[in-house]
């Protein structure tokens, strides 16, 4: 059984992995566009700025590792064209453009994303870069070391842009944050997000929202971005204003495409393409709290994904084995010293998805009060008006990570604001206050059931 | 309507300030034999080392406090005899030895728990002591400032004891620590009791395991503690060997007790007397994951109950209204730089339970292994063969406590490995592993199921 994979990150990788396990006879090659595989993207934030000290630290496995365990991995390799019929590829080497045919039994496509950049006039000036791949961060480090630049500007506060403008602060830069939405962090409420544009402003960030970049100024290369009336100096300007994903090579081939943009797969990540299975940044899943079809391309689920394709590409049957469910949407970064984190649905796209909601927020302590080092979070838990289900969460503040965690998991099962309430957590005086916030906040919402439940409007 | 609690720790407190929410008009009584209420009992080993620097840090509220929100708290008030038939109490005033009658509509019982000293010979020697109460605490630190002794022997390899002994090391002693048992924290499995002791020995405590303390050797002061045929010098002594539920005053009042020796409540935390409920460290209660009758003396549990059984004492119909639905044996401490969390049955406790389990058990790390200031994390899954069911989970080591809550709150929504491999839980490199400790150990213990779906032993 010959079994080819296009990509090479997470997705691609796990799924090389999962399905040599599976089958100790398949023949597995993996293709690649970029020069190395298996890139911990997630990391490139941090290795702009030297927190990750080692390019090869972001390199999860070389291909000779992969050798060892007979995946075949094919870098600076562009897979071209799909025959699904035929089961062939067309494949260009890229050192030399040589093209030429591969076949495959099953193929599993991951694609992943890519980063876009807006038609704005002047984005191509030099030093202005996106940043998604090991490549990019060579670029933007080569960059900052040939020009040492002293003003940058990121644009876009998604988490990738918060990251980054972080990085560039440890860096010795002066940073700005140009945001066209009215808020950073746009997947959380405005309690967290304007926590997160206090916590910028504090740390040196100077913070423009509402501000849609109209022009990169420059002759060769960049010196100031535009939005509005204003105009602000820029030596160096990253922008992370999304991704899309990179569907054209499945689309190409008659692979369903969902409403997303993304590939559609169904729950054992078959395209609708016969021996053709999809995994990572390039697939679209469902939001298991609003039923609905999502695109969220993150590592984490990029990697569980890609155990299932690869589990069921290589199973003798060459039917789905194992399932992929969907996901709840869970995220988190990292700002300065603010972790910030969400699960399920923000009050927003609780109402946008049909849900009578009801919300608390609060800020509490991530230990004891009395016990050193004791810092702040707050935590907001929306829930469902007619069953008290909760459907989403948001911290921000020490212990997020916990704490969105432990609400991702109670959002996956299921459980009420009666079931939080008494949910048996673990207590130390260095661990969380004797009550976790989870507690304290599902009890003030159980207030609010209450309120309802007597016929009394919450908002009285 | 006149309510009286008998007892004014975690749940006492926590039902007179939910009661008081509930009917604004009732009058609240709580009797108190220590002289200050409300005190964080889980602190008293910071306490000891001047890690928690201010005795009045561990005194969450004053009797002053609650007098403002008409809360009358009396302290060294002793309730000596409940009458159930006639609604009265006998209380005693420690401060003069005067007895006097007091009378109730609804009571609440939350004695708690005392703690054990066995009847060891040398047992009443200076120099032993317990440690339950903010005095039991004075009392020791009196002795410290008084003796400044050298060479502490703590007694009992549970959490308490693996904290004072920490705590102890704090303040310069040479500590030795001496657990009847066969190892440390027996509620835990061998994996992670090896890994606490090896923490303790590397921090310079002397760990003593099988070895049952025979006597105190002194003359009037303790000088040593004898084992077996061992003699360790000693000049301070914490025993720590565990704590017995204060029923004594229910149970004369003709209070239903349970099997585990603490007060029997309903899930609406009424005792079998009309018009008395009872909570917290007095009370048993049920762990959901085995069915069967508990007693886990903890604080946040007791809190959550002292919520319950208020709310329902105060209530119009004096009938439950919330429900207190069990625990899952969830715990967590911290000794040195270890944290060590449990929540539900471990492998041996599972088995007991009858269940046939498989387990899985990896280390791995609490962030990218790239990110700086990555730590290891033991983490221990016991699942249910016949469902798959997550039973039970121990971690130790960095990020021990968000894992015991996710999984914690894994077991209160049933969750099987298949929903642990899927989970959505929150990435990025600061705050995990691509994929969270408990989606790989859950991976691992999917790799099990597989092999006995297969028809192969596990063992193999």
């Amino acid at each position: 059984m010959r079994l080819v994979i296009v990509g090479g990150v997470a997705a691609g990788t796990k799924a090389a992995s999962r399905a040599r396990r599976v089958d100790p006879e398949a023949e597995i090659t993996v293709y690649q566009e970029e020069p190395e595989p298996s890139i911990s993207e997630c990391g490139l934030p941090y290795f702009l700025s030297g927190v990750v000290e080692e390019r090869d630290d972001l390199i999860a496995r070389t291909p000779e590792k992969f050798a060892e365990k007979g995946i075949e991995v094919r870098v600076r390799h562009r897979v071209e064209k799909i025959d699904p019929e035929g089961r062939k590829l067309s494949v260009r080497r890229l050192e030399d453009g040589e093209v030429f045919d591969d076949a495959y039994d099953r193929l599993v496509v991951a694609t992943g994303a890519r980063a876009v950049l807006p038609p704005i006039p002047g984005a191509d000036l030099d030093g202005i870069f996106v940043l998604r791949f090991l490549t990019d961060s060579d670029d933007v480090r080569g960059y900052i070391r040939e020009r040492s630049p002293e003003r940058a500007v990121v644009v876009g506060g998604g988490y990738i842009g918060l990251e980054v403008a972080e990085n560039l602060c440890r860096l010795g830069m002066e940073v700005s944050l140009v945001e066209a939405e009215d808020r950073v962090a746009l997947a959380y409420g405005p309690e967290v997000a304007g926590r997160i544009e206090d916590h910028l402003e504090e740390n040196g960030v100077s913070v423009y929202t509402g501000a849609e970049v109209e022009e990169f100024v420059g002759e060769r290369r960049v010196e100031g971005v535009r939005f509005g009336d204003r105009q602000i100096g820029a030596d160096l300007v990253i922008v992370g204003v999304g991704v899309r994903p990179s569907v054209e090579l499945a689309e190409q081939a008659g692979a369903e495409i969902g409403e997303t943009g993304a590939i559609r797969v169904d729950r054992y990540m078959r395209t609708s393409l016969p021996n053709v299975w999809a995994a990572g940044d390039c697939v679209e899943t469902v939001n298991l709290v609003s039923g609905k079809p999502v695109w969220i391309p993150l590592g984490d689920t990029a990697n569980q994904m890609g155990r299932v394709a690869g589990t069921n590409a290589a199973s003798s049957a060459g039917e789905g084995t194992l399932e992929f469910p969907g996901v709840l949407g869970t995220g988190i970064f990292k700002v300065f010293n603010l972790g910030v984190g969400k699960t399920g649905l923000s009050e927003e796209e609780a109402e946008e998805a049909g849900f009578e909601t009801l919300c608390a927020a609060i800020e509490t302590t991530d230990r004891a009060s009395y016990y050193p080092g004791v810092g702040k979070v707050l935590l907001k838990l929306v829930a469902d008006t007619s069953t008290g289900r909760l459907l989403g969460a948001e911290a921000a503040g020490s212990g997020a990570d916990k704490l969105t965690d432990v609400c991702a998991t109670a959002i996956w099962g299921r459980l009420a604001y009666p079931d939080l309430v008494n949910l048996d957590l673990a207590y130390a005086p260095p661990f969380g206050p004797a009550l976790s916030p989870v507690i304290q906040t599902a009890t003030v919402l159980s207030g609010q059931f209450e309120r309802v439940r007597r016929g009394i409007r919450a908002s009285e």
